[in-house]
């Protein structure tokens, strides 16, 4: 008989607490870890702890110095706006990097979700992982500045497959490992990007979505309860290759009629006849029908795709993201429009566009390590985090 | 700004423990509640506590009669075979049932998981909810014999949606609240029976699992972490409602080309040109090459629509179950080898069928009332339990 785990949320472990104080004080942490700043109502509410229990543990952590009183995330109209509690910032920098196809992308942030500086670099198709790895740790200097002995945590994704790569991965991660001396976390870039729309994007405040990244490949991110789902072998979300015709075009998988390979950013330029999304989009503009066919196509694929998955998990709100939502609403409403029709479990799920451009798959990056419970973001840093750094 | 609740596990609300004993005391009685039984070994493998906390812990639940020392489940070859620990049967009786298109299913079980009795009934289709509601009520009180005293809950399986037919579910409670006095949880069948086949059945171990029930009617369920994905809207498993093509024919859901459409057990005979299951089983197994034709293009379709599931969520185990699975490895053959060929995120996922026959739903009932911590089990009955008995 095999053993069962039976712990809650997929790949984190559940702790296993010392005291109902610590259980208790780790939930509040645990909120805060992973969405920035929250009232203390809205941590009372998220926890399911007593109004009491919450003012009375707050008040140690902000004694203790490992949480601050911060300004609210967004005003709340006329009378007294209540305070936001938010992680200590003096608790750590965190570094989120994007491996695109011809680009890298860099944020910092601090343990309180503040974004310190950002930049994005290009670089050939054909650059190879050293050096693509040389340009992001030097554009990764230049983001922090002098926050480099501060640093806690790198999260990196990755355009691709991570678990089919095992050599590239490791290479990145010696790279940063090497040159920061600190703990280094790798994901595929389109969960990335979906995680990070979750925590400060289109899916903010919607516990289970799903959110599919459509550029020159098509990938994506399935959000229940507020995490990532990373399926048993870390390759959910895999949007792009969900066959919508066995006897389609061959897809780069090897298999045929994958999503990718009729809603890719190629292939719907292709079947548009232009050479770029600014001028399909253009030609959207000004009417032109053949293009509205095109992409009108294209958008009842992907909503066929998304309400398969969402007749599977009921989920009540989609996010595009990507490079062919350029295209707007073109796009958008046949989506939407598929998904009214098909989606049995849930016809009045919500579809909107992606919010955080070009630095998504970075953020995500930020947001990948400040939720990963191994790495500690309560209190000043400890020493050993500041040996090896440069 | 919208409050989050990021509790773990779905629709079940994270408990707030009175101590850390309590807590890890929880978690035993929950496994065991899940699972049956246990070793302590299993205990410690499923719950994370150390060994020698798991042992404490089972000698104060075994003092207190809260659980009891039974058989292991399976035997585990020559040598000292380890003790399982189970709740105490004593703690009560439960009850599940399966309300099909034309039978009802009764199952009787204790705390510990044992199967007291079983029985079915048949009904025309055109029975109403009334008379199948008297119907299960004489035939539960006979399953439970003697035992109707000890009875602690009842879970209820319906063929169709829950969600849509309120006025349905309520008679239905009703029915079973006037008659026995206990607390009565409803669930779709489908999804039921696949939650027995985790706990007892084809998919028993496997923490993710896909269950399809292919019969007249084609549902299913999601098992993600060891439990019932159930969705926001509590509409999660429609994979009958998954189109695969938007010109196809009309499906009694109103929208075209539904899976259900085609590989429905009515929907699969008219193409095969058969009458029965049975009469198409015997033309599989003499070779006839139009009907093995019929049955490997459901399969595949089954197929694909599992592959789009599971490249979304990425799970290892698939189970077909159902009255289309007289067929064997007619049907699941193509099941395999599409889902080998078009789930990208696991080509190594297995296809099993399952086990538990016709009493499925009902066992499935039995799950759904020993799975809802809002319903005690540890412990001899309390006296509210014995009020309002028949």
């Amino acid at each position: 008989m095999q053993a069962l785990t039976e712990s809650g949320a997929g790949t984190e472990a559940r702790p296993v607490p010392r005291s109902p104080r610590r259980l208790h004080e780790s939930w509040i942490l645990d909120h805060l870890r992973r969405r920035g700043r929250a009232s203390r109502a809205e941590l009372v509410a998220a926890t399911g702890l007593s109004r009491a229990t919450v003012s009375a543990l707050t008040g140690e952590l902000l004694a203790q110095g490992k949480v601050v009183v911060t300004e609210p995330a967004t005003a709340t109209g006329p009378g007294r706006t209540p305070q936001a509690l938010a992680l200590n910032p003096a608790a750590g920098l965190v570094l989120g990097l994007d491996f695109g196809h011809s680009r890298v992308g860099v944020v910092a942030a601090d343990a309180a979700h503040a974004i310190i500086g950002s930049a994005t670099r290009p670089y050939p198709r054909s650059t190879p992982w050293e050096t693509r790895c040389a340009i992001a740790v030097r554009l990764a200097r230049t983001v922090l500045a002098g926050g480099a002995p501060r640093l806690a945590a790198v999260g990196i994704g990755i355009a691709g497959s991570i678990s089919g790569r095992p050599a590239v991965v490791e290479a990145i991660r010696d790279a940063f490992t090497d040159a920061f001396g600190v703990p280094v976390r790798t994901d595929n870039n389109a969960r990335l990007a979906g995680l990070a729309e979750s925590v400060w994007g289109a899916a903010r405040g919607v516990p289970d979505a799903l959110y599919v990244r459509l550029s020159s490949g098509v990938g994506g991110t399935v959000i229940l309860d507020g995490r990532v789902h990373r399926g048993r072998g870390g390759a959910a979300g895999e949007f792009g290759h969900v066959c919508i015709d066995p006897t389609g075009p061959l897809c780069r998988c090897s298999n045929r009629g994958c999503l990718e390979c009729y809603v890719g950013v190629e292939a719907v330029l292709a079947e548009a006849g232009g050479t770029t999304l600014a001028e399909l989009g253009a030609a959207l503009d000004r009417g032109d029908r053949d293009a509205a066919a095109v992409v009108a196509k294209a958008g009842q694929r992907i909503g066929l795709v998304l309400a398969g998955a969402g007749n599977v998990l009921d989920v009540p709100h989609v996010v595009l993201g990507g490079d062919l939502t350029v295209l707007g609403e073109h796009l958008v409403r046949p989506v939407r429009q598929t998904l009214a029709r098909h989606l049995h479990a849930n016809p009045d799920a919500t579809v909107g566009l992606a919010e955080l451009g070009d630095l998504d798959g970075a953020l995500g990056g930020v947001a990948l390590v400040l939720h990963d419970p191994s790495i500690p973001f309560t209190g000043p840093l400890a020493p050993r985090h500041l040996t090896g750094t440069a």
